[in-house]
């Protein structure tokens, strides 16, 4: 067992820390106040590999683990939540494509995704199917060469502003079975894309429905085989977990940091905050749960690197938990801020709101307890 | 003991209730929106009586108990929890005015005031005194008839848009025995106002800092006796306190209500979510949590009107209670609604923004636990 | 709406407060290592009405309200939890047999229950019908002018040493509808006791599983009528729990004063722990949480006394939110003494103990959360 | 980063598990309620070099790492909380013994102590000195080839039924500087015995007051230098906590898997038990924290082990994290047995009291919670 990072690993941490410095942190209060998407930042992001940190290298990708992809994502999140977890949300589809695409998508799309010059949505979401992703209803039928897409998708993280959409319709029966998965041009006649949404957060991405009307997509935009796209989904999915787990420890690490300093330097009663046993113990709380949650985290991905069989369930435990400790470690480093910590001059306020959707998304964090209740319960749970 | 509401009690609730749906509620979010102060709003209000419910009726209030106004602001603070804080900020400005104010002063304000023609901030809290509010700068010094007040003010509601401040000032020796309270026309020469604050929400009252550079007021602005200014200014917090705990109880009473609306409505899994027990267990201890938090505040109301030796104590514990058990009620009505709970179209996540602020003011709930201990451990906690 | 409590009440409450600390108090200690039931004492409790608090007065009953019940259940149980949580028990029997016995079996029970001459148990949880009471399969055969019972019971407080037994059998058809309660005599041939349970705490009561083998019992046993008693034991019930939530609230605000002195008097790093703030902030938490425990159970009570359409509702939430509160308190406390809290020289682990229970018993604090539920989900919810 | 357990730990835990499966569980019961200190199966761990996991091989310690150890302590207390617990103050001795003894020392007491021959206690908690443990008064004057003991030690696990005392005691000036460690023999002439405490739990070992009155001991049994001894306890402390931490996590891991038979076989309701969301939701959370407490303390371990400068702060929060955790794990898993859990017939009653000291004892969590903070405020906290 070895918990250290390696010379790469941390090699990686410090480039995406002088990213996240430079070119996320300076702009995050007002992408989040202008509802601005950061494509020019995204596409930098890609010049350095971090459209594509796990895509398989034959395709552009780094190939990096998932556990190594977490260790950039978390220092990412450190300079600004929401521009990040978009950048998750794009790695998962460009991993998608370049895993499960067939020849002519990968040749289509690669390229520009692995670079960031073009971007990617992630459509499983629809108005009647939420936690209940398999019983979605948007339909793909084949019309000759064809797929046939109708329905909508609601919740979908950069619509509007991507340019592929991986879209799981059903081709089938009911149930997951009937589920396939297909790279979409987002420009495709008979798409649409309702209005930009108002959200508590998560302000530097997009978010919108988007509606299929007798979409008509190439056989080749399959991914995967027929009836194969809720499996594919839900692989993307463990991985999403993690992903926007470690949005949240980069978060609430910065929440920590910047809550540390203000206790170090704000006075009260003639003496520094630091120095009250009473917000002492509020930070000792924080930190502890936070490197705990960090350490769930990286255990999941080192799961998942492993293919091992509870991989999905370590994932679940890993965004139930990680999810939940962060949203808490960024509201008590609000609460130590004080009236500062409510106004936008301060950033604690925006990590609140950032982090909140994390406990929703990639599966709510109540998914995320059947999933791990249902491990919990078979043969051999003691082993997790 | 008797825990019935009376009929005279339940009759100003369907009337408080009745005005939140019908000038409150639909107009709401987009006060949020816009950050709009809807001061018109406010006079509706005065006309019912809203604005002065714990005044004096000799200066035209309706001389209510802390507990009838309770009962009241709770209920409006079900239709915008935003425009009721404010609310409870002006009547606390109303009642210290109307109680301790010279008669030139409530000639001057007294009517306006009552009526909600004109409103009132109440200036504590400066930029270096925030938690250790004893220890203010803000000073008044005496010139002939008038006081000269020279510092500055932050975090105050309503300011640049209120016509009376109420500000507490230094008039002697360091510490809470030298300060006086001042009712000062918020129109004097010599008062600057800062910028509206960017919050993260309570966005329908502006909150903005204010400047004290050689404003003279007269000598009968002074309310009470010089001196006397913080524990006036802590009096007034007492029901403060309750008065913001009972907007947070209010607002999660809405999130509740809303919540099992949707749980009865939302199906997933071809059942209403409101047949998934592990929601149903969360629902239960949500209601359960605001009933004892209702409790609290109605104890702790109760004491303040029967003017209970301990009545400080039960107010920072109604404080500290019921605004985390609020916020906590309506962060879990946010989750049971999922990604609709995170945008604008539904009011869950402002009431998630709005009750966020009420654990930090009046008193943040750390120093609410410094009061609730330094009673805890004197003679007689027992008999709590 | 009215918190204080009355000239009578405090009466009660000081009278038994001397009952507690002359009585119990001295001896908790050993009775809980030695297993001992104190009769004696119960005897004596009885003296002063203790036996009979909220049992009609027709039938030499104190006819007292169940919120005066409270109120010195509450100070008993600051003597000794567990020997309190036996004679709220007690009361509960003591109530249905003189609410809905024959005058046969009144004339048979009453005297002696009431004087506590006499003692009596609750026979209504079964192997396998704990939470599922209503499927409880105890029998009732109606033969000429008897009935004859057949089953067993366990966790029977009290079993082996009291002299009634009100049981709950089957009548009639599956659920709660064919249900019967019987006042029987605890002596009669066919009963059978089991060995004495040896369990965490509650160790001043003997605990024992019953067995009924062609059990005879009059005609005239029957409390109501046949098929009523379920609904009469759910009536006992309601009692029962804010009964055992006042005797959490009770042990809870023992330790709390305990602790008190405790941080008042131990000294470490040279000075009091009254003086280390994360100690306090954690002991404002114990005293606010325990504070709405009381009112909750109060307001409970208050609904019970009123007959309140939704009083079972609250007396659910009352058991759930004051156990599991009061187990924490006890729990912190024993935590602030440190070492010393784990030994028995000390009553805190004790306390721990004895409240463990609470949380499970009359109806565990999941059950709890499906009844709070379930009528958190219907009409007029938004009214609790 | 690797978090796989090796082949070599996993057949160290093999074996571990047999030991407890076969030497620990069948007894733990009954050793809880005679309060019986089993000599005999330390001999028989010893055997297995369960008595020196961590001490090196020069003096016949097996010469694992901290990780490892705890991979065994962790499946040792599967079987027996208590027993495993005092196993790990034994191996805390044998190592500070073995790595810091003189030649003399080792010669006596090393191979005793690695074969379970001989038992060690660690005397370091003084009645006025328990958090505050550099206060300590015990005095060790120096007298020509001896030293002279003379204070009082208390809460001192083994005392009675060990023979060897590690003993912190002054040599010098106030505080941490003037303390030294000495290896005493338990039998020397002038130290007293206590009665045996009666505790709440850990009842397989005796815990008693140690009084030392003009003890002479020869100057080889000084362990390191004069003036150091309080940098070596605390260094054995270091690795006792993760020691305390992981018989937490291991009890815990045990009551999880009997909730989870429970939950699977009792019926209610007409199903299992574990078909209710309401109690999968729950499991999973046990499940969750169980998983991350674990990893926390294996991070530790290994920062331990790698002699990381931050290895008492990580050690420190592993103890405080996972002790709470493991606690409440067993709570938990007592509450899913409802009555059941509260009777001597199933273990989980007594997890609940073994894992209760856990939280107080090796540094209360409370004192951890000041180490962690201290580290947390330093400069360059944001790399824990």
């Amino acid at each position: 067992m070895d918990f250290e990072l390696t010379d790469e690993q941390m090699a990686f941490a410090d480039m995406a820390t002088a990213f996240a410095q430079n070119e996320l942190a300076p702009f995050a209060a007002d992408w989040d106040r202008q509802q601005h998407f950061p494509v020019e930042i995204l596409r930098k992001a890609g010049e350095l590999g971090f459209c594509s940190l796990y895509a398989p290298e034959n395709t552009g990708g780094l190939g990096l683990s998932r556990l190594d992809a977490c260790i950039i994502f978390e220092r990412l999140a450190m300079g600004c939540t929401s521009t990040t977890a978009f950048l998750t949300i794009h790695n998962m589809v460009t991993w998608m494509l370049s895993s499960f695409g067939t020849d002519e998508a990968k040749a289509r799309w690669a390229e520009g995704l692995v670079s960031g010059r073009l971007l990617g949505s992630y459509c499983l979401t629809e108005p009647n199917a939420g936690s209940d992703a398999a019983a979605l209803k948007t339909s793909a039928r084949r019309d000759g060469d064809d797929y046939v897409l109708n329905g909508s998708k609601i919740f979908i993280s950069g619509a509007g502003s991507t340019q592929l959409l991986v879209v799981m319709a059903r081709t089938g029966e009911a149930g997951p079975k009937g589920i396939s998965s297909f790279a979409v041009d987002a420009q495709s006649p008979g798409i649409g894309y309702g209005r930009k949404e108002d959200k508590m957060g998560w302000n530097s991405q997009p978010t919108r429905t988007v509606s299929f009307e007798e979409v008509r997509v190439p056989a080749h935009a399959l991914l995967g085989q027929e009836g194969e796209g809720f499996k594919l989904a839900m692989k993307g999915l463990d991985g999403g977990r993690i992903n926007i787990a470690t949005c949240s420890v980069g978060t609430a690490q910065q929440a920590l940091n910047l809550a540390q300093q203000y206790l170090l330097e704000r006075q009260q009663f003639g003496r520094p905050l630091a120095e009250f046993q009473g917000l002492q113990f509020r930070l000792a709380d924080m930190v502890t749960e936070l490197v705990a949650a960090r350490q769930l985290v990286r255990l999941a991905a080192s799961k998942l690197d492993g293919a091992h069989p509870d991989a999905t369930t370590y994932c679940a435990m890993a965004k139930r938990f990680a999810t939940d400790v962060g949203f808490k470690v960024c509201d008590e480093a609000l609460q130590l801020f004080g009236g500062n910590g409510y106004i936008k001059e301060y950033p604690l306020e925006r990590y609140v709101r950032d982090t909140r959707v994390h406990r929703i998304l990639e599966g709510t964090n109540e998914i995320m307890r059947v999933l791990i209740a249902r491990r919990a319960l078979a043969e051999g749970a003691g082993e997790l």
